[in-house]
Parts: C-alpha cells; structure tokens; sequence
C-alpha cells in the first residue's frame, strides 16, 4: 500500500461534472435497475422506491441518502498486521490478476490449474508491489467446480498472509469464505469490527445484478466485509459507444447497488467499481489499453471523489496474446492513469493477459516492474536547500564528472529506482549473456521468486480447523 | 501537431518553484557557464557580465532581461503549408529519432546507412503522427564525415515536406543548412520573415558550452532560425544525484544559452530543451524510461512554463536492446508524462531503442502507435445532453447489449480509436495467422508503409538548384 500524495489529474469541468449527474440521475429514475433477486427487489419496495417487476425506479436522492452512510474510508485487516490495508484516501492498494480460465508460462498456454493458483498466490506474497493476491488468481480447472472456492480461500489463507478477496460464486460460497475467514481471525465479532474479507460484486451490465452476485452480496454486506460493486462495462456491448454515457450509466448501476448495500446494513463498507473499456468495432473483440478506457479512468476518480466514495479500477489491461510490445504499452496505458485519478483499489494489477483470459507469469513481473516505478515515481519530491546540492556543482564544476562526486558516492545506492526486471546492459554485454529479451529475463525472475518463496507461518490449530472445514464442506457439496 | 488543450500535470508547489529558482540564480553567479568560442564571450563581456577565462559569471535578473526577449509562440514553415508548425502555447510537434549510428532492422543489428535514413525520412513521411523527420535521424556512415550533412539536409528536404532540422556539427555546417533552406524556400528573406529550419544545440553538461556548437548556433540564431537549447543530463554523470539539483543546473545552462541568443538577435526564436534521465549507478550505464526522467520531465515543463518559454523534451526514450515489453513500457513511462506536460516541442518520438544508439525501424510503428493513441487521448471530452446518449440506453434497457443499438450503428465507424498495430485477436486466430507479435507486425507494417509512399513533388529547378549546390561543396570540402 502506498500514499499517492501528488495531484490527481483531473479532466471534467463543473459543469461536465453536472451534466453526468443529471445522467445517472435520469436513467435510475425513468429506467431504473434491475434486480434479479426477490430479497433485493423487497428491499428497495420496502424503502419506498418503485418496482416493476424485476426493475426498481430509484429516487435519485434517496439513492444519495444511502450512499452517504457508507464509510469514506475503512481498513481491512490481514492476519499478519504488517499486511493490513487502508481503503480511501490517498491509499493505493494493489491486488493480482482475478478470474481467468488459462495459464500461458513461456510458450505454453493452457488450462489453468490448482498448481498455478497457488504459485501465483506465492507471487504475491513474496513482492512487496502487491498488497494483497487477489481472489480468483487464475481458474483451478482440476478442482471440481462446486468445491474449488474452499481450496481458493484455503490456499489464499495459508500461502499468503495478506488480505485476500472471497467467492461469489453464490450465496453459499460467500457463506463458506465468511466462515473460514471467522476460523483465520478468530471469529466474527472480530471481523466485523475490523474487515477481513474484500469481495468482487460485478453488475451483469447494462442495469441488472444478478441472482448469484446478489446472494454472494447479501452475505458479505450483512457481515460487513467490503464489496467492490463494479459495472462491468465494455463500451459498444455492455454500454453505448460514447464515454459520457457509459460514465452515467457506470454511476446508475454503482450508485444502485451501493444504496442496496446501504439499506441492507448501513455503514457497510464498500468500493465504487469500475471496469470500463471498449469494444474493438472491428473485430467485436474486448480492447484494453485504449484511449477511451484511460479516459474513463480518469474521469471514474473525479466522480468517486465527487460522491466521497472510494473506488476501485485496474490494472495492467492488455489484449494482447503474448508478452510483447504491446502488452507493455497497454498495461502502461492503463497503469499511469491508474495513479495519476489515485485509485484507492487497483485489481488486475500483475499478471493480466489475453483480455483477462490467460493469468500469465512472465506478465505477472512485467507488471510487478511498472508498478515498481510507479509506486517509486508518485512520492513527493523534496526541493529543499538540501536537494540542490549546490554544494556538488561546486566541486565539480564545468565540463567535468559527478560520477565521483563526494555527493554521489555518498548517495549513489539510494539515490535511483533500481529496476528488477529491466536491463541497461550494452549491446555486446546483452549479447554475451544471451540476448534475452524482457520476457525471458522475466521467467528466470519469477521461478527464482519461487524458489525462494517461503510460507509465512500459521497457527497449526488454525490450519488444521480450515483444512477441517474444507473437507467437512467438500464432502456435502458432493465432491 | 495537435492541440493539447488538456490540463498541465504539474507537481511543484510555488515554494519548489521558488526554490529551484534561487538554485539556478546561484549556478550562474557563482560558478558561472564556460563558453568554448572566444566571440561567445565577448558578447557576454560587452553586456557588461563577469568573466573568468571561458567561464561567464552571470547576474541572473540580466539573464531574465534576454530571456524575456524571446518570442513566447513562433510558426515553422515547412514548405508544403499544410504541413507548417506553431512552437508552443498548446501546441505539441512530434519528431523522430536523432543521432543514432546504428540501426535494428528485425533482428539484424548494423551500422545504419544513407539508404536507412532515407528511408526512416520516408517514414516519418509518410505517418501523419509525425510533424517532422527531425534531422540526424540516423548516421549516414557510409557517407564522407565532411560532407554527410550535405547528403541529409538534401534528403530531408526532398524526400519529406515536413519540416526538418539542421546540421550543428560546426559553423559552416550550419551554414551550408541555411544557405539550402534558403535556396528551398525562395531567399534569405523569406526564412527570416517565418523560420523554415530547427536545430539542436546541446550543451556539454556540466556548465559548458562547446565550440562548435556554438559556432552552429551563432549561424542559425543570426539567420532567425530557431535553436533547442538543450541541457544533456544523465544525473550521476553530467549532474548531481539529484532531480532538483539536475532541475536548477538545467535552468541555469539553458537560460544562460538562451540569453546568449537573445544578445546575438533580440527576438530570435528559441526552444528550451531537456534531455533528463538517469545513470544506471550499478552499470554506469544510462537508463531511461525512468521514474526519475517522468518527474524531471514533468517538472521542467511547469519551470517552462513559469519563464513563459516553448520547451522540448523527449519521446519513447528505452535502454532495451530489442523491441521487447521493456522497450514498450519504457517508451510508455516517458510519453504519457510528456502529454501531461505538454512538451511543445517532441523530439525522439519514434524509433528511439538501445538508450539512442539504435534508429530501429519496428521501435518506429509502436512508438507511431503510441502516439496515436495518446494523441486520441489527450482531446477534450464532449460531456453533453448528446453524449449522454440516453436514447441508447432506452433503446437496450436491461441485460441487453448495444452491439445492434442505433446509436451504435450510426457511429461504431469512428466511435473508439482505431489501432495500427495492437492485436484484438482471439488466440486461435492470431496462432492461425502465424502467432505474430507485435514487433513481427510492426515490421510488416513499416515495409508496407515504405511501399506505399510517394515522394512529395517539388520544382524541378529548386531541386536542381540543391543538388548542385550539394555537388558543388561536396568538392569544395574534399569528398
């Protein structure tokens, strides 16, 4: 986690500002959202809004009025208290890759496993860039599909010890996460007092949640674990081809859901979501990386700041299939903004590939390596008497050197970002030593992490009741 | 060009400001600038200003008095008018790469020739990203040393109608480049009345002007053409270990050249330059891409803008030796900060690889691809009732999609950015279309582009009015 103290980059006037209020204010009220989930739907009736069937017309000032009771910031604990972490703010957090089905390591791209979930948690425990694994690292094919979230939490609980996201696969699996991170903390007043479990609630945009989000929803908000509520929103499929549209449209659907959230159980802790790109019109393929979705990013942060909110955005975003130039530059693309509009919860941060299909290794340290320099880039700068060093001028005066300066030996470790994966070597040195590229040099560094990697330590009482609960829950799921 | 009417990113208080201000006011009165050409000091002596030997001791609020002398905002011609140029306020100009001796070509690493840089103008040519070949945009090693210059001011001005840059390897290199421009663009007169030709005037940091830099300068600045004046700093070699340290020496070298200009022609346009980045303090190397260059580049833009000056600085600077995810994402790092600040003036902007040792012609189209997108990127968003496009969101109302919505229909042509180079591809169909990466299809890209250029048509007489003149001081210098 670091403070992001530099200004935000701010692109929507007032009057901009105003015009997407108006927006979202526009379409909650004369179309409304839609909820597919009875216990939701009475929710809202019950606070007065209109109901149609599945779709709740919203007041926008009510909607307000609950949003506002939700907490502008919030800390969510992890069970080694060096690795707690604090949402809003000038915060910036940072969690892995979520949710894709493929592996590509090198060459080789493929089904993901339960074997790649747990190197990639162990990634994320051992670079300090990353504040958190995430949840759904990758897919764990080779686990049946009912009983594959206890193995997720399990290895999250275990491999790592810092915060972790839940299922939301359903009601149920929401229940399940909560129980065994009451068994890691130590109970649920703990938790609830202090959050411990962050969870990915998307909307099934354009305006509608659906049943099993909803369920998972419910769980998590009752016992005040955060939900990040997150239009997903790929503009020209899940939103109109125009930015201030899908801006509206993302408030409606966020603004909605955190009412909900609120009316459930005021106060609970939630994160503005976005997920915002575009539609490639050509190909009708997603396209990350774009100038619309930096855009978008942007904008979202001045909004989220707008209703006091904090928010959530990614990522390394790339289409591309392989670790290449284009990789790079799109996860860049996404990455800069991302700390320029100060997102207090950045998902998707290592290892995206392939549109999110593919969680990739080598991408994972490529993304490891921006962060690096962005989390050493966005510190202030100390201009001071100190700083101008006047003193090394004159001593080395014109036309000379500062390599051997006294103010450069005395600072010469310190004094630069020092890269983990990039190389200055010169042409000839690079050659000699193979003449590998970024991707290479990549792999070698993430199977080194690995094989250094070190299980932080766990209370064997604690492990042996998760490995219990998991097993008891294996076995009435059936599998 | 285009207009960047987007916000400055600027991280200085004013305290900062007002720091950095006293640290250069102290480098030039105390230690002073060394001037290697004896007529540049005795320019400075008749001002009225101290000097030691080559070194000129300063009254900074003199300095101020020449600085304030020159034109805030100047127009290049370039002699297709479509194609002319405006040097600051929101302006950006974009230029390639500059002065490299080698070239990348796929994997082929090699001395860079004539045929290179014919084809790199060709290029440069041919992308309307760019605003201009630059000049030296690789080095003609097959050509004579004293009479190269000759070769590629003909080719830049026959192979191109953009505006090029100018020889500064010596004085009557200098003047051979006017006497050209004047003979392409009808007489002295007309180049002086709105400059035809840039040059770059770097200084021989730290605190030193050299002699035949000088001598090229003088040429151009009597002739009212515009010179970048350029501090060239890599902290740890030609500056202290420090950015606010770099920042003051910066100002100090550049102000102190550009009040020299001033002196020599009060009015005449100039650009002040940065070129900031870091040593590698394990390697010794240079690095770029960096943490430190973004800040530094950042930050000399507002110190620009606080002297009411047009500023230069670079482009898809990288140290990787290939077209690799490092050379991506480096060239990233320094040209989404160069839009947040505004550079007005870009130079390197494509085709920078190998910390500028190599013009690589593949780096070429993904630095054109990255300026495409940040040039889309940074364009006022239209926030309206029209944009707001709530017809669109009627139309497909809940959990439908707006693939098929006639909002889409009527603009999915020119809706989002259309790319040149990044891939949208499912990963069957781009294994099926041979698995290519980006730097495989940026070099198919490149050699499409080179087919399909055409030469600008020029007068036959001025054309041969050039070559003659070429073959004429060809001889003259014995080649």
């Amino acid at each position: 986690m670091i403070q992001n103290t530099l200004p935000r980059y701010e692109i929507l006037s007032d009057e901009a500002v105003a015009t997407l209020d108006r927006g979202w204010r526009r379409i909650v009220s004369e179309i409304g959202v839609e909820f597919i989930l009875p216990e939701a739907v009475e929710v809202f009736r019950d606070a007065g809004q209109t109901v149609e069937g599945a779709a709740v017309k919203l007041d926008p000032d009510f909607v307000l009025e609950q949003v506002a009771k939700a907490p502008r910031e919030f800390d969510v604990q992890a069970r080694n208290p060096a690795h707690s972490v604090h949402i809003g703010g000038d915060s910036m957090v940072f969690t892995a890759v979520y949710g894709c089905p493929f592996i590509r390591e090198g060459d080789e791209r493929r089904d993901a496993t339960m074997a790649d979930f747990e190197n990639l948690v162990r990634l994320s425990q051992s670079f300090p860039e990353l504040d958190s694994p995430g949840g759904t690292i990758c897919e764990p094919n080779d686990r049946p599909l009912d009983s594959r979230h206890l193995d997720m939490v399990f290895a999250l609980q275990t491999l790592s010890d810092k915060p972790y996201m839940g299922s939301v696969t359903s009601g149920p699996n929401a229940a399940d996460t909560i129980r065994m991170t009451e068994i890691l903390f130590g109970g649920r007043e703990t938790i609830e007092r202090t959050p411990a479990v962050i969870s990915l609630i998307n909307v099934n945009s354009p305006l509608r949640y659906d049943d099993r989000m909803l369920a998972a929803m419910f769980e998590y908000v009752r016992a005040a674990q955060p939900v990040v509520i997150t239009p997903f929103l790929l503009m020209g499929a899940m939103s109109p081809v125009s930015i201030p549209a899908t801006l509206a449209q993302q408030l409606a659907e966020a603004l909605a859901g955190i009412a909900l959230s609120q009316l459930l159980r005021p106060g609970a802790p939630i994160i503005l979501g976005s997920f915002l790109s575009n539609t490639d019109m050509q190909s009708g393929s997603p396209s990350f990386g774009t100038p619309e979705s930096a855009i978008g990013l942007l904008c979202t942060g001045q909004l989220a700041r707008h209703f006091g909110l904090p928010w959530r955005s990614g990522g390394g975003f790339t289409s591309s299939q392989s670790v290449d130039a284009q990789a790079a530059y799109e996860a860049s693309m996404t990455m800069i903004p991302t700390f320029l509009a100060g997102t207090n919860y950045v998902m998707h941060a290592a290892g995206w590939l392939e549109s999110g299909l593919v969680s990739c290794f080598e991408k994972f340290v490529v993304d490891i390596e921006l962060l690096r320099m962005l989390q050493h880039e966005f510190q202030p700068l100390d201009v001071s008497e100190e700083t101008l060093a006047f003193g090394a001028h004159e001593e080395v005066g014109h036309g000379g050197h500062f390599l051997g300066a006294a103010h450069t030996l005395e600072r010469f470790r310190e004094c630069f970002y020092r890269p983990l994966l990039s190389s200055t070597e010169n042409f000839e040195r690079w050659q000699r030593n193979g003449g590998r590229d970024a991707a290479v040099r990549a792999g070698e560094i993430w199977r080194k992490t690995l094989d250094e990697y070190e299980q932080p330590p766990l209370d064997d009482a604690i492990r042996e009741e998760l490995a219990e609960y998991v097993s008891r829950r294996r076995t009435e799921l059936g599998d």
